[in-house]
């Protein structure tokens, strides 16, 4: 197997493990994720984490409730067995067993009989599309509660209900998932997707499946650096994993959040707090010469958990991939983010894009031009012979030229690439092309 | 009372002083100083200063008549007494009493019999607006004049004219008001603003009475910063002022001049010489933020007092405040800008301008976030309960965000709220609040 | 004699050289110098620039065949005395006597009868223009061939040639030519003009034109710089020049190439690898206020010899002056670049346009203000009264003050032609003026 992405340059062919059908197969594995009852603790996100290492083999840390991380404590474990609303002829009317987005993530136990009134104080709907569930947490203030169809709701009668909630919020311990691929150096590229959302396929089984493929298709690759993926419940689940690896972090040179990459919108990257990181440029590169539609928009301290590898003390390099923007589209955080709304197609493509850009940072370095006074004479070492006069050969003759012009130590390939409105893919031929006739060595 | 503006974070509330007659009791100010004949010295400016004392306790400095101020000679003082244009059967056919206009200012003393062909080399009128009087000076050239109506001037007969000037060209005083607001520190706001044109209400009756009101309002404020107000002959009296005081210059941080703030038109921002100064960025933000039509403009050297603080030697961070900007109206410079012409309630806007201008420069400063790895848990402090779904819920929620997020000591609160999108005021309280609960200190 | 051009402050007044008549007198050498075929090497060039020396003293190096210049080989001598390619009847149809185009350059002596298929390899034609011959080289590959309409390619007859090029390649010398006009201090300013093509008049006896009358206009004026034109091959030419004078090339502190600048096409300036050079302003704003149609390209390193020049070894601050770029005209490099398609006004006025660039060149510097505190009064010393209210008079006044206001050590006239708008000669007059009054002295 090898790894070269179709607008890459890594060192290994990707056509072996990138065929047409892993978009089919990251589809499949969030149809497997997609009934399991996930929250930011418990027992779904660990078995999340088993399906996981059926592709990969996945490390799991399991932190203590109660543990202190930064500001924050790990929170009491959450698990849920069983709940429903049932009316007076003991018919279940709202199930847990149908839908885990009916009960609000983190509810406390209860079994009572309430009125309608009491029962509507904790109901969750949504009035501007009255046949979807919405999904709802209440992770850090102990209730209750249940979502459910504004249609539904609607037609609850004015009668007296049995409530269960059969789940249990006790001491436990919070797990998250670690994936460290080693590479030449210490130096990593951090890709981190939250892994504690219930049936919910975009956000985030989309990034669970894609991270996770992404994974697989750079083992057998030679690797610049090493990379490590992480699937952590959003917000405590990257405060846990930085306050106990807060040593380390220095070693993260590039990273991103991989969300919502699975629907059939244009993308969105979110850079980095730092806005001008070797991360955002390769992004905004490897999307530019996409001919996919693509939005760059500026880092803001709200989002996933770039705001966390972005908060001050920290300040990654860290940005965040996307399709349609979080909070962009009707179906987010809602039971229409089902299995309908993602597609092969799009995962596939996401992965394409995030295999390009991780590409170009393996690729991309400064060169010096070993006879930087004029051109060297490319006809007599055959350079000049690949260049016919069609599009292809000049872009070939141009990238050399550049790359010629520009090698001073003080430009990387990218920086080039930008520079001349080439791809990063044909600067980076030419360099290896320059290098090998020994035109160019590497900058210090 | 307490100075808080409308849009601005000042830690006294303005309501008390800043009611709705502001605007009246400013109109109410420049019509008791329209009728005065000022000029760049005499009697006139010295009575001006009288008025603005009932208001605030200004200082009056004379500094005689032929001091050296860097390259200039204090010009000798000017006053006026009587001047008209008399027609063979005695009767005043151009009266100073009517309009001191009429007269050229620093017109010598003439008492003569003349043709009509010599009368008219000394005449001056508006062609394209023929029953407007001109305003013209010759502060720096002995000569006399007459300015009218050109339709007037039209129906001049060709006869001989008595011309009378009594007026007075000596050694004497030039005089400047200063108004010095101590603050907690030296360091000082200058506000500056021209208090030599004769009956002309927008340049600058308006600049005087906003400055005014703007200094009285700020007198029972806190203030970190000292105020200084400045009320001068244009040019020679801000090159006095500055010769005088060219060792404490130091002290300036911040400064505008203020002038043509009383007309009906937008509002107009001309970056001080620095074009990236504290005040260039208050204003900037306090405009955009303030839903008023407006335009910042360039620093040129051509305009008012900013001409003399920006000058190379001092260079100080003074631009200049303006509705309407000079020469961009046709009434400037003529009988056309009177009592009609300035507007109640463009004064009232424009001191509320200037007043969150202000707030911005009295509460702007750099913090540091005390809990900078990953975000602290607002919800257990209380925070986050007050955020609700609707819009300033959110905007509040993301002030405190995007306060903690920026907070490393490098960036000031004007940046992060330049940053955010959102107004200064909502930044402020955010900090404020998270200053209160301890996770902010203020930055060395 | 002397040297200020139309919209430059030389110290020299142009009209004496720059008459109307100069495009006349350009277009006349272009004349004379059509006929000839030039090609890199050979007694083409070497005649050209004896044409060249009737009105600059050239100085011609010889360099020898086999010379290492850097990376490449002088090559081999070229010269051709006759060629042709005759029909049957003894005719000949392709005739290098009637047009030097009709040969490949540096093609090799052959002498031979061919089938129609076989000549058919080593014909040129231009299907797209079908009356027009177009120009080929093949200075790094021995082969030979003919180039004529496509026409004329359609009418051949399937039958045998006799085919004849008398040329010989052997070795001999590369000759180019060099003047160099002394300033008065060593930094210098580059002019470089490739002279190998044969009857092409815009590329680029047009070029060699312009150039040789600059260089003639500057014999008599003063100069702050030294001068030195270069008449050389492309490519191999300006590399050997480089090779053989890399030790002095640190003084060349400006330069441009010249090339294409007789057509009737906007002008072209493509600016220096470095990009923000004092050529490359000097160039912006001379074409901004020329009220010609112009563009200005980055750089890249496809084009003329601003590609040796701007290689990372040498990094020179060179960019390219043109009319219509390169390649961007179809007459490009084919027969119809003929005496029709340059025109003298348009020599005219390109020679216009670099005289006004080494006007700002030789004019532009920094100052210091010597009255830098407030404004020095301007009415005493005659600075103001000059002044009328047209809009010339206003630009003169505005200029002072911009010119007062910015010399503070740290900018550049033309800096401040820039940032006040107006033309690098107002600011230049006003910078004099002021000079003169001892308002301003040079900066260190």
């Amino acid at each position: 197997m090898n790894c070269k992405g179709p607008d890459s340059v890594n060192s290994c062919d990707s056509r072996a493990s990138l065929s047409d059908d892993s978009g089919e197969a990251m589809y499949r594995l969030i149809g497997e994720l997609y009934p399991i009852c996930r929250s930011i603790t418990g027992q779904g996100i660990r078995e999340t984490f088993g399906r996981i290492q059926q592709h990969i083999p996945l490390t799991i840390t399991e932190v203590p409730s109660g543990t202190q991380v930064f500001d924050w404590l790990v929170p009491l474990e959450w698990n849920i067995r069983d709940a429903y609303v049932a009316d007076r002829q003991g018919v279940r009317i709202i199930d847990f067993k149908q839908s885990n987005l009916h009960v609000v993530s983190y509810s406390v136990p209860v079994a009572a009989r309430v009125s309608l009134a009491d029962l509507k104080a904790h109901l969750f709907t949504l009035p501007d599309h009255p046949e979807w569930i919405p999904y709802r947490t209440s992770y850090y203030k102990q209730t209750w509660g249940f979502c459910l169809s504004h249609r539904q709701y609607l037609e609850l009668q004015d009668e007296e209900y049995d409530v269960v909630i059969d789940s249990s919020l006790e001491k436990g311990h919070l797990a998250y998932g670690e994936y460290y691929l080693p590479g030449e150096t210490e130096e990593e590229v951090l890709i981190s997707c939250h892994a504690c959302h219930p049936s919910l396929c975009n956000d985030n089984l989309s990034g669970i499946a894609v991270a996770t493929f992404l994974a697989k298709s750079l083992q057998a690759c030679p690797r610049r650096y090493s990379y490590r993926f992480l699937f952590l419940p959003v917000t405590i689940g990257a405060i846990t994993w930085l306050a106990l690896n807060q040593r380390h972090v220095s070693n993260i040179k590039h990273g991103f959040v991989l969300t919502g990459v699975g629907d059939e919108g244009g993308f969105t990257y979110k850079k980095s707090r730092v806005g001008t990181a070797g991360i955002d440029a390769a992004f905004a590169h490897v999307l530019r010469h996409s001919g996919d539609p693509f939005e760059i928009t500026e880092f803001i301290p709200y989002g996933y958990d770039e705001r966390q590898y972005g908060s001050p003390g920290f300040n990654l390099p860290v940005g965040c991939f996307m399709r349609r923007a979080n909070g962009a589209y009707p179906e987010y955080h809602t039971s229409a983010d089902n299995l309908d709304f993602v597609k092969p197609q799009s995962l596939s493509r996401s992965l394409e894009i995030v295999r390009s850009v991780v590409g170009v940072l393996e690729s991309n370095r400064g060169y010096v031009n070993t006879s930087p006074y004029c051109e060297p004479q490319l006809g007599k070492r055959g350079l000049y012979r690949s260049i016919g006069g069609n599009v292809t050969g000049r872009s070939a003759e141009m990238a050399l030229l550049w790359v010629l012009n520009q090698s001073d130590g003080m430009h990387t390939l990218l920086e080039i690439a930008e520079r001349s409105g080439l791809p990063f893919v044909t600067i980076k031929l030419a360099a290896d092309e320059l290098e090998s006739q020994g035109l160019l060595r590497r900058a210090g």
